[in-house]
């Protein structure tokens, strides 16, 4: 039978992952195999582990076949072997599986990067630059995004302070990525425990929000990115607002939760409330190549691209202990 | 004594007006005495009649007297009769008295455009254009910019979908701007009764939100003015906004009131809430010219500039029946 065979990871009814082997036709059009080599794990994908489908959406590959149409590869890629861009079993080159516009899709049934390998259009994916380690690049197609998208497609200027309150698998990018654009990065966590990471990721300032009175900073933050798991107190960021500060509540929750707004501090210092998830496909590649310039560097830990692999990133995630992402990387990767 | 005398209407704590008489000594620096003609009347003066201040921040007069180191108005008005500037009885021109930033500074005690006259910083006056009456300048002093500066602060262009909940002092002339503007403009509103009155203005449909179950446009409004005085249900606009729309809520709260935003929706479609108030000065005066221009014009109820007036109408925009903004005219004015 022709086409591929892959193995997947899904969720099931019970929260067991379960290993099964999917078989995709002949490629047509702009499709492309991949075959992966690594995956980050995403809060997100802890939302769908009772979902019959598979999981992960932060996934890295090496292109094996592509589709009669595929032009892109070969324009763009610099080909070490051979022009034989059809033959399956070449190591072309290395290309980054990005899922639609980010965590949304990550509900894509069966699609997921949790897996041995995975079609997608050629459309959707990204070349990573040399100075990019897979392993590098596959937090940051959905946390990397996350934070990236705000930090540069809503004004943020090198002169301007940016908060960023929670340290984890979103917000150690967001400190770096600021601190690389030229910020003055506050970080803001509940306690003590991550001062000297935070400051070794690039904050010039941090602050412990538990049982603080009233918040203080040398400058006010100007955009306040909210990566934390929960919905924020927004009455506690007040006095460490700048005028005309922007909010970007990242934190993704059940739908029918509300975020209160203290509405006259909001109206008469003329805060903006920004809700951003993804970004253009540009944007994506933009950020890679900036990683990739300035050293950006998600902090990982490894575990196997397995049944047991899975289970265990998901768990220490759901229990808050990673530091800072987990990635899963596949048997010969 | 020299100086000026000149009459100013007060709140007091049992909420009756108090006409009392002002002494100003002789001007000083960038001082102006201004004769006032005319002051809208705004629901945040309601907010401060139980207050022992001069109300009313919509002022417009006719500059009476300069002070020493005046130096725009020599710049920049025609003056037909003579340059003597700084001779008080001469009607130099005409100039609107705004009060720093807007609404907020309607707190500045004693320092009210109820009143006959009052003494202003040339750097907070604003030259209304020939093609603009002084009764339609006033209500643009507070209600005009509140709306203003959204339209044209924030991104909107031309192509876009303007949403205005709320046909009132503000909305009236927010869907008279968002049309001169080239908008496409929808007009909110609880009932019908003010159907035929949203399309005179410039509105291009018109939705009766009140019992309605899903709300419908024609093309998803992209920047949705919120101008009713009471918070407003968010939920009930989210089938009729477009991704990234800015959502601009223009109402004054109590301190302590919270806005609720539906928070999911809110961050996968990338909506914005943005508190805007008042604007820079250059903005002021643009938007006097605007509306000069385009034939921007509050409909307004005129009252006089007398004890009697300022009850009178500000008990109608208590009661919601002023339609749409209450203008006092001084005596002779």
């Amino acid at each position: 039978m022709s086409g591929y065979d892959f193995k997947v990871f899904k969720g099931s009814a019970s929260g067991e992952i379960v290993e099964s082997t999917t078989h995709r036709p002949e490629l047509t059009g702009h499709q492309v195999y991949l075959e992966l080599t690594h995956s980050g794990v995403c809060g997100t994908d802890v939302h769908f582990k009772q979902a019959d489908m598979g999981l992960g959406h932060e996934g890295v590959g090496v292109v094996r076949a592509i589709g009669p149409e595929v032009t892109t590869l070969k324009m763009q890629v610099p080909f070490p072997i051979s022009p034989r861009l059809t033959t399956p079993t070449n190591n072309i080159t290395e290309a980054t599986e990005q899922v639609g516009d980010g965590c949304k899709k990550a509900a894509a049934p069966a699609n997921g990067s949790f897996a041995s390998g995975s079609v997608q259009d050629e459309r959707f994916l990204f070349k990573i630059p040399d100075s990019l380690p897979s392993e590098a690049a596959a937090p940051l197609m959905c946390a990397g995004i996350t934070v990236f998208a705000p930090l540069t497609q809503y004004g943020v200027k090198s002169t301007d302070v940016v908060g960023v309150v929670g340290i984890g698998g979103l917000g150690h990018l967001a400190i770096q990525f600021a601190n690389k654009m030229g910020c003055e990065v506050v970080a803001l966590s509940g306690t003590e425990s991550k001062k000297e990471e935070a400051f070794k990721l690039g904050a010039h300032h941090f602050i412990a929000t538990k049982d603080a009175k009233e918040l203080s900073v040398p400058r006010k933050i100007n955009h306040l990115l909210v990566t934390t798991s929960f919905m924020p107190d927004l009455d506690q960021y007040s006095s460490i607002l700048a005028p005309m500060a922007q909010v970007f509540p990242l934190m993704v929750t059940s739908f029918d939760a509300k975020l209160e707004v203290p509405f006259m501090k909001f109206l008469l210092r003329g805060w903006r409330f920004v809700g951003c998830t993804g970004a253009p496909k540009i944007v994506y590649q933009q950020m890679l190549q900036f990683a990739g310039l300035h050293g950006v560097r998600p902090v990982i830990e490894r575990f196997p691209m397995s049944k047991v692999g899975v289970e265990e990133s998901m768990q220490k995630l759901a229990e808050g202990k990673m530091r800072y992402r987990g990635v899963l990387f596949a048997e010969e990767a």
